[in-house]
């Protein structure tokens, strides 16, 4: 957009609003209009909102979730089972098993995937805060649920920490493969059907 | 996402980035954690950012573009031809004419469209507003370029607007109807094609 149509703080909104993923620059502009026009409930809102969270969010020593309290929600929550630990990747991973509501347990976020192409390495990552989360409870931790996601590097990663692990007392496992729920035999890959067949179970 | 898994500050924060054009529920918990995961140099920046448009932004009371000064950059700008005003559904068909680059000229942001359906008569617009800019101007306006969107609510606005300037001694013109740039036939609905053969010119 050429200098003159518009302020320099509008335009700086725009450019920053476009780094949020799924924001390109047309819909940023398109954004920033919207929140110029609904001024009182929604740019002022989030003008607050954005510097409160800037202020306050931290990232759980514990499991690395984030939060306004350390230890997070969840780590201080006494009614969640604290002998089953669940590894994720990332944050947004945590988020989305807490949605499905299966699990009432602790959670640690690796901040990512083993990848050595990226120089992603393993100080990179939580692993050894979990190893030592492990030891450290000194055997009241039975259980550790590898919940990566099913990628090249979130198995790589999986199989490291299970090398790591080892000689703890703690029963590692992961999530199961197979047809998603809701899912059309023909529009899954041979991977995920040779899973399915594989770990098929009595009717 | 349950109550208990991160902070309602967090949670605020999701919901009003929600409400950004182009973001759902969930791309809005992504843009909420990128922003998270990157504070120093896109949370903060934009915590100031939309406190500072909050705060300085306004309408312009002439045209009706957006901008920190009042009359805005472009009816402030000495270089543009004051006797020539575009007419505009919205601020973001102003910019959207501006990155074209080829006029030079002033705006006049109607705000909307003519909608009896949705309630929208000409008493919602900036009709009145536009029809006084050219009898005051005393007849140094000599055209007004109705540059409304190509929708049957567009062209009803163009018309009514037609009919509110008759008798001022001003060019109306609209823009032209017929193949995009870069368009391919086979994909043009019967309405473009037949407009651009009646419009076509000499080669």
């Amino acid at each position: 957009m050429p200098k003159s149509v518009t302020g320099p703080e509008i335009e700086r909104l725009i450019q920053l609003l476009s780094r949020l993923p799924g924001l390109g620059p047309r819909s940023a502009r398109r954004a920033a209009l919207h929140l110029i026009k609904n001024r009182e409930n929604l740019l002022e809102p989030l003008a607050g909102a954005t510097r409160e969270a800037a202020e306050k969010v931290k990232i759980c020593s514990v499991c690395g979730n984030v939060d306004t309290s350390d230890p997070c929600v969840i780590c201080s929550d006494e009614r969640r089972d604290p002998s089953v630990i669940v590894v994720v990747e990332d944050v947004s991973d945590l988020w989305a098993l807490e949605r499905a509501a299966v699990l009432n347990c602790r959670y640690h976020v690796l901040g990512g995937t083993l990848s050595p192409l990226d120089g992603v390495g393993p100080e990179d990552l939580t692993i050894n805060n979990l190893v030592s989360r492990v030891i450290e409870a000194q055997g009241t931790i039975s259980e550790v649920i590898i919940a990566v996601n099913a990628t090249v590097e979130g198995q790589t990663t999986a199989h490291f920490i299970t090398d790591q692990l080892e000689g703890q007392s703690v029963k590692i496992t992961r999530l199961a493969h197979g047809v998603p729920v809701g899912g059309e035999l023909d529009y899954l890959d041979e991977g995920t059907l040779a899973a399915a067949i594989k770990s098929r179970s009595d009717f």
